[in-house]
C-alpha cells in the first residue's frame, strides 16, 4: 500500500493501513467515551463525525463558555466544561486547540486521564508535541495525528461531520506506540471518511514546511505587498487569480504563529528557498528562455498535482458520504 | 462614479461610464462587423458573447486551420480565416493573441483595415501596445484593452458567452483618442455583461504587476519549490491549500512570458518587494509578535479584498445573465 504510507517505517503491530473489504465494520466502537479538548472547526467536526458513526458514544468538550454554548446548540456534545478535568473519564482524548496549547494540556493530562485512555492531537506540527509526549513518559498513551482537512471560515458554527471525508489523517507513531493504540485509531478516523497514513513526526514537519506552511506565508507576504501598494483603491482591481493566490492570508494569524514557531527551522530553508527563486525570476524576467526555464517546470509540478488529487478523490478509504 | 474609475483622468467625450438606467439599448449595434485576431479562451468568448447580444452583426476570426475548425463547429464565426486579411470589412478589430503576437499584429494593420475601423486588444500589459499604436500614428485607431476574466483552461472549447459577466473591462485611451471610438466601445463591453473602466497605460501596468503577474510568478515559483523539494511522492499528501495557491503555476508559460517580458520594470520591483517581505518572515519565524505584525495586516488586506470582490458581484454594470 505505498500510496498510503508516508515512509519507509510502517505503523507498530496493527496499525497497518487496511483497504481489504470487511475490515470497516460500522458496530466496531474503538472508543466508548471521546473528549474533545478545543470546540473550533477541526474539534467541532470530529464531534459530529463521531456522533453520526457511533449514536452510542458519549461525546464530551472541553472549550470556553461562549463556545461550549454553541457546541451545545449544534448538538455536538454530550456535556461539556471549561474545565480539562471533564475529559478524565475518556477512553480517547483529541488535543484540538492551536498547536502550543495543545502541548501545555498534554503536559496537564497524567494526573487526569485513565490509564488505558489514548490521547491524540491534530496539530500542523507534529516534532514538539510527539517531543512533550516523551517527557510525560508512559503515563500517558500519545500517537500524534493530523488531519489534512480544513476550510476557509473558522469555528464550530462552520464544522461538519464531512469534514475529514476522502482526506488524508496521518500518524506519527513512537517505536514504543501500543499496536492496538494504533489500531483503534485507524477505525476511528476511517469510520470518518478519513484515510489513515503513518509516517515519522520529522517528515511530517518536512513535508508540511513545503506543503502548508510555505504556501501560508506565501500567501501573507503576497497580500501585504499588493496591499501595500496599491491601496483598497488598487485592489478593487482584483480578479480570481490574486483572490485564489491568496486565499490563506485569511487564515487566523494565531493558528498560524504557533504552527512557525514549532516548525521554525524547516521553514526557514522553506522561505529561503521560496526567496532564491523570485531572486532568480527577478534576474530573468526580460529573458523568455530563462522566464520559460521556471514556468514550464513549475507548470510540470502542478499538473503532478492536480493528478494526486485527482487519485486520492477518486479513492478515499474510509468511503464517502 | 469612483468606484469604477482607475484614475484621476476621466475619458474623453463621450466614453464616461454610465450606470444610468436606459443607457443600454440591445438593439443599439455599436459595431456591424467584428474580427477577432486569435480565437482563444477571451477570443472566442467574446466571439460567443457579440453573437448573443448582436445576432446581426457579422463576426469573422483569425487563427490556425486547427482552431479555426473548432471555432465554426461551435457556431462562434460567420467566416475565419489563417490570413490576416479578412479583417479588411471589419468595423471592429479585436486583437486577443498573446501580447507580443498582438503588437505584430497591430503594425500590420494600417495597410488592411477601414480607415473608420476601431481597433483594441485584450492583452494584459498595455504599455508596450500603446507604444507600438503610437508608432503606427494615425492610421489606425487604436485604444488597449484589458478585460480581468479568465478561467483554469484555455482555449476556444473552454469559452463562453459568459465570461465577462460582472467583470471590469478595462481600457487606457490615450489623450487624442476618439470619443466616439470610447463610447462605441463602452456599449460593446457593457452589453457583454462587462463593467468598462478607464485609466492610465502605465497606471494599468502597474496595478497589475502587483495585482496579477506578481502572483503568477509567486505561484509558479512556489510550486517550484515545493515540488523540487517533496517531489511527486510527496505532493499527494498536499491539502486544497497549496493547490489553491498555485492554481496560477498551471497557466500556459508562453502567454506568461509576453506579459512580464512587456512589464519587466514594474514585476522587477514587485518581485524584490515580495522577496525582501519573505526574508524578513524567516528572520522572525521564531518569533510570536513579529510574525503577527506580519500576518496580522496581510490577513487586513485579505478581508479588504474579500469585500471589494463582493461590492463587485453585487453591481456589475451590465447585468448578469
Amino acid at each position: 500500500m505505498p500510496e498510503a504510507s508516508g515512509g519507509d517505517r510502517p505503523p507498530a503491530g496493527g496499525g497497518q493501513v487496511g483497504r481489504e473489504p470487511g475490515t470497516r465494520r460500522a458496530d466496531r466502537v474503538p472508543f466508548e467515551r471521546v473528549a474533545v479538548v478545543g470546540l473550533g472547526l477541526i474539534g467541532g467536526s470530529i464531534a459530529l463525525a463521531v456522533r453520526r458513526a457511533w449514536p452510542s458514544v458519549v461525546v464530551t468538550g472541553v472549550d470556553s463558555g461562549e463556545v461550549i454554548d454553541r457546541a451545545r446548540s449544534l448538538g455536538a456534545v454530550d456535556a461539556a466544561s471549561t474545565d480539562l478535568v471533564i475529559v478524565s473519564e475518556a477512553s480517547l482524548v483529541v488535543l484540538a486547540a492551536p498547536v502550543r496549547q495543545n502541548i501545555g494540556r498534554l503536559l496537564e493530562l497524567p494526573r487526569l486521564v485513565r490509564p488505558s485512555a489514548v490521547v491524540t492531537d491534530v496539530g500542523s506540527t507534529k516534532r514538539a508535541i510527539v517531543e512533550a509526549a516523551r517527557h510525560v513518559g508512559g503515563e500517558v498513551t500519545f500517537v500524534g495525528g493530523h488531519p489534512l482537512a480544513g476550510a476557509t471560515a473558522s469555528g464550530i458554527e462552520h464544522a461538519s461531520a464531512d469534514l475529514f471525508s476522502g482526506r488524508r489523517w496521518l500518524f506519527t507513531p513512537e517505536a514504543d506506540s501500543p499496536p492496538d493504540a494504533l489500531e483503534r485509531l485507524r477505525v476511528f478516523v476511517s469510520m470518518m471518511g478519513a484515510e489513515p497514513c503513518w509516517m515519522d513526526a520529522a517528515e511530517h514537519d518536512h513535508l508540511m514546511a513545503y506543503l502548508s506552511h510555505l504556501p501560508q506565508l506565501a500567501a501573507s507576504a503576497l497580500m501585504q505587498v499588493a496591499g501595500d501598494e496599491v491601496g483598497a483603491a488598487g485592489l478593487e482591481f482584483a480578479g480570481p487569480g490574486l483572490t485564489d493566490t491568496t486565499r490563506l492570508a485569511g487564515s487566523p494569524s494565531g493558528i498560524w504563529a504557533d504552527i512557525c514557531l514549532t516548525n521554525a527551522d524547516y521553514l526557514q530553508a522553506a522561505l529561503g528557498r521560496l526567496a532564491d527563486v523570485l531572486d532568480s525570476l527577478r534576474a530573468r524576467v526580460g529573458d523568455r528562455d530563462a522566464l520559460e526555464g521556471i514556468l514550464g517546470p513549475a507548470r510540470a509540478w502542478r499538473e503532478q498535482l492536480i493528478a494526486s488529487a485527482r487519485r486520492l478523490d477518486r479513492a478515499p478509504e474510509g468511503g464517502k458520504r
